[in-house]
């Protein structure tokens, strides 16, 4: 009989965040200059670092039933691009592991792969390598190769208090797709921004060569969750100003005609979109801005870091604490 | 409405190797040095290759129920560990994507990250990322990468009519564990050669080292299935001789007392020993030997490459063909 010292905890009752951070203190730690807990691995190659950054996403949790064979082959690149982007990486190659239901069809397969060749080579990369296995749920592992020079690697530690917080694009369209598959609203633009998200590799590439970044990661789980997680590696707080995020117009325009859609929830919290959050030097912010524009990207400031470990939202003249409504895995 | 030309084909009817040609044509060809079909990716990185390889393990397919946590995090890194080997590669580290039912203890999962990270260590790597979500089955899937001298890379591809083939160590101990506990002997020692396999990371340092390898793979899926893909790879057939097949002592001794063991199933077709099958210039096999008896590791000829595409076995003077009967996904 084993007697356990500890009493059963569940997952469920634990958390992704907490279960990453138990994963964190059982590792050896090996030479790795970034290692669990950052977007990406990163590993010391001369100048470089090879950045390598892994996801996995499974049918019931991250694959809704709308989602054509197509789509799950592009999503599963481009959410590891994404996180390649966050760390201003240039992609060099990924590798998929699938894992198939034996009644699956040969076309569902075929189909999976164009969609993901067709993510990779959008972002001037490829597929170079995989595993195929029969599982009981369907199954995608990813895992994407990235370079970029040391000086120039953004992580998500370095925030201090007074830089600028800034997000690329716009927030709350892939909530809008959400909420157009919810409510059987089904326009297809709508629900593609949802299930074919584009990672940020040129606006990643350009922050990371301005050197004025201070901090780094991609909009995956919810800006809330993404503000609470910067907020705890680098022990600062957060001000931002409502009126400032930039909210998608498509989410604002379907607002227009459903008066039930929780705009707040959708930009603020929802998640999926992608986009970068950062924090940046404030005298370097203008000419950043300005290098993103010219190359038809967008960078929004949306508040500042704080010395005050809160994070606050001041919606026009009300102050009030951010919620971390993102996703969180188990919970 | 779809009208599909195909008549529709499930996975079930189609095999995994059938799966991955169709995968590897429809990808479109990046710069990769060495693609799909081979145990491992390899991206040019100045002198060397960048060595990347990825597999995924489920309940039920792969995970017997006798595993402990600890073995499942063992396992998977060692089978990443083993395509890394065969490529002569030396490992710089993983990353593990966990996919976990939500009602898993939060200990299994302590326990899995020391098995996997006592696997790394032990082969002078580190686990260095990963990620954690929630999967209806549990679902593991690791990527391993490594470095060796684009001269001393062994492909898959390049075994010519008249090389010795020759395997390391010995064949069946893992099917010596499988008959184990299939029939409750439960022998623990015996049942570890299955669940705790050992990649010959050293080896194939070795070998590749001598320059005399034309081919190498790893032996997962049994000696049968890996020479069938070795010959189709490389258009030649092989002549191997029974008598010479390293089988292992703990077979041999397991199968002294259970009369009804298939000792052949189990040493040629079975699998699960993740010893390096590799053919070799004739003239420079006795030095490899050698060398690689000095380090405490074996190497056995079991016979040589024909042009005859034919693979024979010779079991004293009846000759026959040797018959795949290793494993394969999906059928």
């Amino acid at each position: 009989m084993k007697i356990s010292l500890h009493p059963i905890v569940k997952l469920s009752d634990f958390g992704e965040r907490k279960a990453i951070k138990l994963i964190s203190k059982v590792l050896t730690k090996g030479t790795v200059a970034v290692g669990i807990g950052d977007d990406c691995a990163a590993l010391e190659i001369d100048d470089d670092y090879l950045l390598i950054s892994t996801d996995m996403i499974a049918e019931n949790t991250h694959i809704p039933k709308i989602m054509t064979p197509w789509q799950i082959g592009w999503f599963i690149v481009a959410i590891n691009l994404s996180d390649i982007a966050a760390k201003g990486g240039k992609p060099l190659g990924l590798v998929l592991s699938l894992g198939l239901p034996k009644n699956k069809n040969v076309d569902f397969l075929e189909e999976l792969t164009r969609g993901a060749d067709k993510c990779a080579t959008t972002y001037k990369t490829s597929i170079i390598g995989g595993d195929t296995k029969e599982n009981p749920a369907l199954t995608i592992c990813g895992t994407a190769f990235g370079l970029v020079k040391k000086n120039n690697f953004m992580s998500r530690k370095g925030s201090k208090p007074g830089d600028i917080v800034a997000v690329t694009g716009r927030l709350g369209g892939a909530g809008a797709g959400q909420f157009s598959i919810q409510n059987n609203i089904n326009d297809k633009k709508t629900v593609k921004i949802l299930l074919e998200p584009t990672p940020k590799i040129i606006e990643g590439q350009l922050l990371s060569r301005c050197k004025a970044v201070t901090s780094c990661m991609d909009i995956s789980d919810g800006l809330s969750s993404s503000l609470y997680q910067l907020a705890d590696l680098n022990n600062v707080g957060f001000k931002i100003l409502k009126e400032k995020i930039p909210v998608s117009p498509v989410l604002l325009k379907l607002a227009e005609k459903h008066k039930n859609i929780d705009v707040d929830y959708y930009s603020l919290h929802f998640g999926g979109d992608y986009e970068l959050l950062l924090t940046i030097l404030p005298e370097r912010f203008k000419e950043t801005k300005k290098k993103i524009l010219r190359d038809g990207g967008n960078l929004t400031e949306i508040g500042f870091v704080t010395k005050d470990k809160k994070i606050q939202i001041n919606d026009n003249s009300k102050k009030k604490t951010l919620q971390n409504r993102g996703y969180e895995h188990f919970k």
